[in-house]
């Protein structure tokens, strides 16, 4: 009865029953999400994946956001979750590191594009979509995980088909069988992580949802025990058998208010040490030649995973804690352009990283630091972090979500359409016509143009 | 190095170094797919599909096989796939019960179809499609499929891939790149079966794997070790680690070589009873009048699995050793249209079904039967079957894949296509063009008229 019960939820659940707290998620939700997704639309796999579409004759039914393209609707989702997940910057629901907006708001922008959908309604199907794979990630972790599964990929496509059964409006009988041919067709080894084959997960994921729903809706028969048979879901890909958590007090919370943004486009291990030297610079204004030597205390995890001094590429900047204090320490930022291979082998730069010291304290937990500047006139400045940016203590607030808004989407859509869409997302349940909100998600020459 | 070594056999491998068996069962695989395939072509299921492709905008490249619509290349993997495993009459490796068909046929024919690829060509992307999903399964086989996953879906789309990536021509690297990219997206729960979402496996596979072709085609990275890694496709969905499986003795050999074919549309235990029957009728021509009783004596599992005399409908007749018997007493098949529902509810039908009785041997093998009719003139007529037509020892002849196709084809094309269809299959590494092939697949009014 698990799946019967879950699909009775999303067809009576309404916007209504939200709490303020998640609506007010979902769209700080849509707004990290989009910027992610609109920052790297010219990625060379987007264009790879795009040529694909043409091959297979897609038809303009739906934005590839940040671009002048329109595709189908499920290459739209296909292409918009992957690109969404290209810089590893979206958001993440901590307890099962899902990432839950990258295969579900893609597919429901796709079919609200096409369908005339509103904006209350997209935001309504989106929470419902997150609250079922957050659920179900709960119910497969963390057997799941270690055992391989990219969950965000293998749990997501089921988010997506719940998302667009609600976007329907299908029966609870149609509902089941778009679960379930969703269950069926799971997407995501976590050994393709470090390729382009990573950000594809969520994306097929969103393509394989909504296409479950899209065949479900036409009452094409799935099992009515997709999630808990005995060779369904839960038990095929995990050990687990916590099914209850995909149903029970179902309304009471919804999972899209525990939602986390990170700030910084490197490991969460770096983020104290970024958040310290940021906090530092914003007061003192320093210059490279101002600075001795910088010492940054900090988690054993700090060293283990990020480590690495001596670097050359932008990908190897994420993973040492050396560059990431330095952008910050530059760019009062460690976004998308701070791990470009241009940024990383830039003489001050790197002149900067070889003054930094990484002191390891193993009384030290892993969301605080302790850094130390060293001024070369003798004097010493120490900010001390204790949870950094980002983490479930300190969330980002609404104004450095638009800060990194405006930082991530760079140059593909111009600054006037970047203020115009925080705008529309801030009000996004308000908009009755999304026709303006894809305009303005094309690129800057577009933008412009028009 | 098990995927790489896997892509330099792919890339190296040519038409030149296959078996003559391997040819010619590719060409019978060929005949009994089209087949299947054909017939099925009308089933709701195929409506409700096609209704989605419209809706996502799709464009005429490829042939719905029986149809008059053409789709795109990856809606026709989709939707010949699924047709092909409707009537669940589809060829089988029996070691894995791998239905190694349907999920290659479909791709290959729609990307040949549009991108004008020779009969040869199609034919040898099968024999190395169906070796890459057949060795697969081996090396998957049992856990893989006893821990739930339908194993023509999941590995299915690997080897679809392999055979797309053949007959793009990919280089060793696009290759790897194309199996990473289908291996992270596996498709197909056992909890499926007796809906319409198990015949849709296959089809998905089929689309998921030349998706994966074409996307790797153009260079999108994906892990290099998708397959034999750790957190690969064989450890994350089986317990075995039988890699060397993948690649050994290749050549020496062709899987194709070991397909088999079902003669009937029933449940293979009750083969045995079918062909003792129908030899039986083939000499002697019996009228249900004629006959006081049948004796079916056969192996326990026909009672356990088909031991049903009450039925009222085709799928029921499937699971009844007794119809099975009456049908092929008056019809001397049991194809399609002995499942039907208005032919198991036919008065004689009926009549004969309860002159049956069934006695289980112990001593008797799964293949083998003894049956004997007692006549109402007190003559009796007994028929030992040793292995039934279909089994490894006795597989069907070129002569009974005709009447197959003949019969499972039924009215959805004319009997001169099907007779031109035969001819064409027989001499399929001759076309240069197949144009006419996809032509003569069309429905019987289309064919008719042009």
């Amino acid at each position: 009865m698990v799946t019967k019960t879950l699909a009775q939820h999303i067809a009576k659940t309404s916007y209504e029953q939200f709490s303020e707290t998640a609506i007010h998620e979902a769209k700080r939700s849509l707004l990290n999400w989009l910027g992610v997704a609109i920052g790297a639309a010219n990625h060379e796999s987007m264009e790879m994946v795009l040529n694909v579409a043409k091959t297979t004759a897609s038809q303009p039914q739906a934005t590839v956001l940040g671009r002048n393209e329109k595709v189908d609707m499920l290459f739209a989702a296909l292409l918009n979750g992957m690109s969404s997940h290209i810089y590893d910057f979206d958001d993440t629901l901590l307890e099962t590191v899902l990432h839950p907006s990258a295969p579900v708001f893609p597919a429901i922008l796709a079919y609200a594009e096409k369908e005339k959908k509103t904006g209350k309604e997209v935001l309504e199907a989106f929470i419902i979509g997150c609250e079922v794979e957050a659920r179900l990630a709960l119910s497969v972790y963390p057997s799941h995980y270690w055992r391989g599964w990219h969950i965000t990929g293998s749990v997501g496509g089921i988010g997506a088909a719940a998302a667009i059964s609600k976007l329907m409006g299908l029966d609870v009988e149609k509902t089941i069988y778009a679960l379930g041919i969703a269950a069926t067709d799971p997407t995501g080894l976590r050994e393709m992580f470090g390729t382009m084959t990573k950000p594809y997960h969520p994306g097929k994921a969103a393509m394989n949802g909504l296409l479950a729903a899209l065949v479900g809706g036409q009452g094409f028969t799935s099992s009515v025990k997709p999630l808990e048979a005995e060779r369904g879901f839960l038990k095929v890909t995990s050990e687990e058998n916590k099914s209850e958590l995909i149903t029970e007090n179902w309304g009471e919370k919804w999972e899209v208010e525990k939602n986390s943004y990170k700030p910084f486009a490197s490991g969460i291990v770096t983020h104290p040490a970024i958040d310290a030297i940021i906090t530092i610079q914003k007061e003192h204004k320093l210059q490279v030649g101002d600075v001795e030597s910088i010492t940054v205390t900090a988690h054993p995890l700090v060293k283990e995973l990020t480590g690495k001094i001596e670097i050359t590429t932008g990908l190897e900047g994420k993973f040492s804690v050396f560059h990431c204090v330095a952008a910050g320490f530059f760019n009062l930022k460690a976004g998308v352009y701070e791990f470009t291979d241009e940024y990383v082998n830039r003489p001050d730069v790197k002149e900067l990283r070889h003054k930094i010291n990484l002191v390891i304290d193993e009384n030290i937990k892993e969301d605080q630091v302790n850094v130390t500047v060293k001024l070369a006139d003798g004097r010493e400045i120490t900010q001390c972090i204790e949870h950094a940016i980002g983490s479930t203590d300190t969330p980002m607030t609404n104004e450095q979500l638009k800060d990194k808004f405006y930082d991530v989407t760079g140059d593909v859509i111009s600054t006037h359409a970047k203020s115009a869409l925080i705008d529309l997302v801030n009000r996004f349940d308000e908009l009755e016509d999304l026709t303006g909100f894809f305009s303005l998600c094309k690129p800057a020459q577009t933008a412009n143009k028009y």
